[in-house]
């Protein structure tokens, strides 16, 4: 099968498949928004045009996630590797020490910027012989009532593991890195202090980073801080203190309405789970021929790790999906294997074509 | 005149008008780029096809300038906004003092982010009866050879004022922010250290921002700065350290095609310096009825400041300007006044239509 001016069965990682639908709503008015005679590139940051796009995004979020209100929607720049750091910098107070639960390479990125702030310990690790392949147990996380925050990575891009159940930390700020997952289910947000997620995934293009944040927190943060890196900086001026990124804003506000047209998060959620039913069937089924990398009840439905029988075959496997046309499959450089990422905006009918090319596969071989 | 489906007179002061070329161009492959079957945006930032649009960019950002080989250009996030902290966080070292030229609005803001970092002292200002209307001489610049660096405000787009002229300033590194007339006219850049700009002005849409380094100044940089702050970091990655903003460096890969297609930096000035004279000489010509903001021999030839007889006449002349579908013509909030922000990407036919209504406004008023 030749892709070519149709749709590519699209599974990278991120930035990763977007909505066909948003993308023509995008193309038609690329040059003209809704009469301006601009683009939506060209209106200035300060105009009501503009204003009605940001404000419209921030609004879809809050009625998809049911974000309470004692909650800020804020739109970044920098990805999580920037929040990394701005979380310490803000939260990490002196004499207090910040719990991460670490499950793969963001956690451990995660952990060694905030090194650089202050006092810092692993509430838990599934790191075992280099590799990680599960989610803790909600019950063994080792904190302590006073501690700054406790930080999570909900969705392991890397490994392929998934949190389904979140902890509660009582008193304690959880703090979640929710990168590859958010909006792909219902949360319950109440249960966070600050979520953050760069838009590349699930939410839009890539050069957005979405941060929601309990408007407590804001006040107890840090001050001598850079004023670009303080999150009181963007609630106070609704994400407008400097220019923002209009263009992808204005894209996420898209991927927002078409996730709320589709049916929210439950239909989503739905969908999401039909499709990693598909290729965790295809290696389950395949008397070991595929076998998944996380352990079963860790599995991710965002990020679908697997490896096959030797090198040879995964070779000659990744291959032959290259020239059928599945894009993205090859595992992350650091890991290797394989890897299906079946974000919210690939069909279902891709995972079905994907997951009959590896049950042919394996009958070839 | 009623502009709808056809281009608006766009005179932002940023983000502000595109190439009309790039973005058709942008929305013909939008959904396809180049047979993958995938729009850009969707693209793995990992993929051979987007490295290529990557290294397009910087190469083409390079030849433009006539970068030479001891610079590396970066692509990072956050404006110019957070160059104000990362410059002194990464350059500001123990026991040195930066010097700042103090030439308007921004001027300030990065002098005050680099006061958290150590010692700073104002090398000039023109800063009088609470306005800045003048660019200081390149004598009269007051620094030391054993100083950090020398920051300055190539072209101060709320106040409308531009160097001409940059200091020679030896051993002394010099930053400039050139966000709102980068690529406006051929410059030397060996006489900088180190160029940045936020590229919604110039170089395309808003979440980019553009950093030529010369590469001995990140070997002096400051340690145990976090990740993402510090120069090298991008530079040793390529500006691939995280996922970059990748559509905004589609863009601005394209922005900088049309640039190189039109003729390059000697006829993008040619047609700033006419687009502008047509501007000022409605000014100069109408016996106070308009009067200039800035000296003359500062004036911007990107952002043309100027004030009515009255606020009464002032009021209704933007209110018209509105009506006859110039967008943009307002001052900066912090200042008010009528600006025209005539970027590269504005037509000279604009100008001439503006200029014309200027003229026209006069007459009957």
């Amino acid at each position: 099968m030749k892709v070519q001016t149709q749709r590519a069965f699209n599974f990278n990682a991120g930035p990763s498949a977007l909505p066909i639908s948003v993308l023509e709503k995008a193309q038609a008015e690329l040059i003209d928004f809704r009469g301006t005679g601009m683009s939506v590139m060209e209106l200035s940051h300060r105009s009501s045009t503009y204003e009605e796009v940001h404000n419209q995004a921030i609004n879809s979020l809050k009625l998809l996630l049911s974000i309470p209100d004692q909650y800020e929607v804020l739109f970044l720049q920098g990805g999580a590797s920037l929040q990394f750091s701005m979380i310490p910098m803000n939260f990490l107070q002196q004499g207090k020490k910040a719990g991460y639960v670490m499950t793969g390479s963001w956690s451990e990125k995660a952990l060694s910027e905030a090194k650089l702030f202050g006092d810092v310990f692993q509430a838990a690790s599934t790191k075992e012989e280099g590799s990680y392949r599960s989610i803790p147990k909600v019950g063994d996380l080792k904190f302590n009532s006073d501690d700054a925050y406790l930080h999570l990575t909900s969705n392991n891009t890397i490994y392929g593991t998934q949190w389904t159940d979140f902890p509660d930390t009582g008193d304690v700020p959880l703090i979640a890195d929710m990168s590859s997952d958010i909006l792909s289910k219902p949360i319950d947000v109440n249960k966070f202090a600050l979520i953050y997620a760069g838009a590349q995934k699930n939410l839009g293009p890539s050069g957005v980073t979405v941060v929601i944040i309990r408007k407590d927190l804001l006040e107890q943060a840090n001050t001598n801080i850079p004023t670009m890196l303080k999150y009181s900086t963007h609630a106070k001026n609704n994400s407008l203190y400097n220019t923002p990124p209009t263009f992808g804003i204005y894209m996420l506000g898209e991927v927002l309405n078409w996730a709320r047209e589709i049916g929210g998060l439950t239909a989503i959620a739905e969908q999401n789970e039909t499709k990693a039913k598909l290729i965790y069937d295809a290696i389950d089924t395949s008397n070991g021929f595929y076998h998944g990398h996380a352990e079963p009840d860790s599995r991710s439905l965002m990020n679908l790790t697997f490896n096959l029988k030797s090198k040879e075959l995964e070779k000659s496997f990744l291959e032959l999906a290259k020239q059928e046309g599945f894009v993205g499959i090859n595992g992350h450089r650091s890991i290797g294997g394989c890897r299906v990422s079946a974000y919210n905006a690939v069909p279902i009918d891709a995972c079905k074509a994907f997951s009959e090319f590896m049950v042919e596969f394996q009958k070839k071989n």
